[in-house]
């Protein structure tokens, strides 16, 4: 598989740790200390997760080499849905108007980037489509409890559109060299660490420590599981894109495998936990900087529990 | 792909038309009339959509010709969510304590169930899975609005789980010959005329007309499309089980593809409209009945509009 475009929305308004000092009485420095978010993104009231979504598509199109009448698959990724019925990849159907072709939305909470980029990989295997647009948009604050002294600062809005081919398109194409998924429902306090029950509203994370522990284990173990498999060490890989959740666990993950700091992508400082978007972002950001032959994994962990990594070669 | 063994849940309570009769002054008569639907089965105040999934799954376990442990794939699909990050998928992996195996949770409306097959078979394709577990639950009660005198009363609750191998475990197995799915979100009144925005909780419906327009013209395409596309016609069809929406839909769908009443699977009456579970509990209630060699076409349509269907040869 091949990444022949990517795009991303990030919404304008920004909040800032003042912000949770003068709700909560956390100051911006134990804020920072336990997170290493300084600021985070807060979509505007006629925002939501498929406006987000849309408008990572369009930023994409631009340097996409071919029309977008051409995608054949939409995999949209989201926990904070706007729309269960209309989905976020019903959404982006509508705003692309490319008619009758398998369309989905999916959620392995903070893992769904990963998860979604594995199911177009099935369909790429079974002959059913060859260009698929996968979108990945988390509206948090739609249902971030922010009087939540525990994460109510922790989360952000974002966006971010992949769009995927089957054969390479043109030279700059990333190749998707491989991709790996699992559930870890079974571990730990999985079932009740971290919840979004939509009729709540809340998302709430009463096992924070639980979380903690199995993000900094199993994103570390799928980075190693995809390099082995791989035939590849660490001194291979020139960039690690952990889900974007706290710095902390950023700077364990990276701490386990022994990788440089500078080769630990992060943006958590400046978007907060974007969810399943972060990762995607992050390689927006990264995407120009990039050289030939470079190798980048990208590592996730989902609150319910799940885990995933994706191998890229530029 | 072969169906090994299928369950269902259904909870106990029974809502009949005197009860929106009393509430909406919608007479029995006027909802049969309109919708074909008697009664509709409603989740206990300790049930939801993963609790009914699971109990699906344990229904089906005394038939299925395998340990469950051997499961290395699940695909939840629901539109009525109870938790977006412990997801459906999730719980039900937690369940069956299955460690480290990929799990995901989809939505495309009412024509999930056949999306999440058509994901399986990728799995599968990709070698990345053998024997899968599908779970379609839906708590519709959860979020309608019941004092909707428009849609208020087509809405119930239910479960079912499919066990998918790839190669024939027994004879008994349903061989799963054809899966297609689409999205058709740029059609007609589609990203207005179902909407279930969690935020605002109720499932709303403001454009009824518009999507019994579309339901009946989706699902006779999709059926004649898989026929077309496996060299079958109608004569070659003992069974097709359309989506439980509306008894009404259903004899549209029939009259469209000249199928006699008798060979149109329906359980709308007793149970309303169960979203995405609704053809699975039909198969499910079918499935003691069946003759070897017989064919059956499950098609569906979904109102972000999305529609499938699948050829299964006993």
């Amino acid at each position: 598989m091949y990444l022949n475009a990517i795009g991303a929305y990030l919404p304008e308004a920004v909040v800032d740790n003042q912000y949770f000092e003068e709700l909560n009485n956390l100051t911006d420095e134990w804020i920072v200390s336990r997170t290493g978010i300084r600021e985070r993104r807060k979509a505007a009231p006629h925002e939501n997760t498929q406006t987000m979504g849309i408008a990572a598509v369009q930023e994409a199109l631009p340097r996409l080499p071919y029309g977008v009448e051409e995608v054949d698959l939409i995999v949209g990724a989201t926990y904070t849905p706007h729309d269960t019925i209309v989905t976020l990849g019903h959404a982006i159907q509508h705003s692309i108007d490319v008619h009758d072709i398998p369309v989905v939305t999916i959620s392995a909470a903070c893992s769904s980037l990963v998860n979604a980029v594995e199911i177009v990989q099935g369909y790429f295997a079974l002959g059913k489509a060859t260009k698929a647009l996968v979108v990945a948009s988390e509206h948090n604050t739609a249902y971030n409890v922010e009087t939540d002294e525990k994460a109510g600062h922790l989360w952000g809005d974002g966006a971010c559109a992949l769009f995927i081919s089957k054969e390479r398109q043109t030279d700059s194409d990333i190749h998707i060299v491989d991709v790996l998924t699992g559930g870890a429902a079974t571990r730990g306090k999985a079932t009740e660490s971290v919840t979004l029950k939509p009729l709540a509203k809340g998302i709430i994370m009463p096992n924070g420590r639980d979380v903690f522990i199995h993000a900094c284990q199993y994103m570390p173990k799928a980075t190693i599981d995809i390099m082995e498999r791989n035939r590849l060490n660490m001194d291979d890989i020139d960039y690690v894109i952990p889900h974007q959740a706290n710095l902390r666990i950023t700077n364990n993950v990276a701490e386990t495998l022994r990788l440089p700091a500078h080769k630990a992508v992060s943006n958590v400082e400046y978007l907060g936990n974007t969810g399943c978007a972060g990762c995607g972002i992050g390689l927006w950001e990264k995407k120009e900087k990039l050289q030939k032959g470079q190798r980048l994994i990208i590592t996730v962990f989902g609150g319910g529990y799940s885990y995933g990594a994706m191998l890229l070669e530029v």
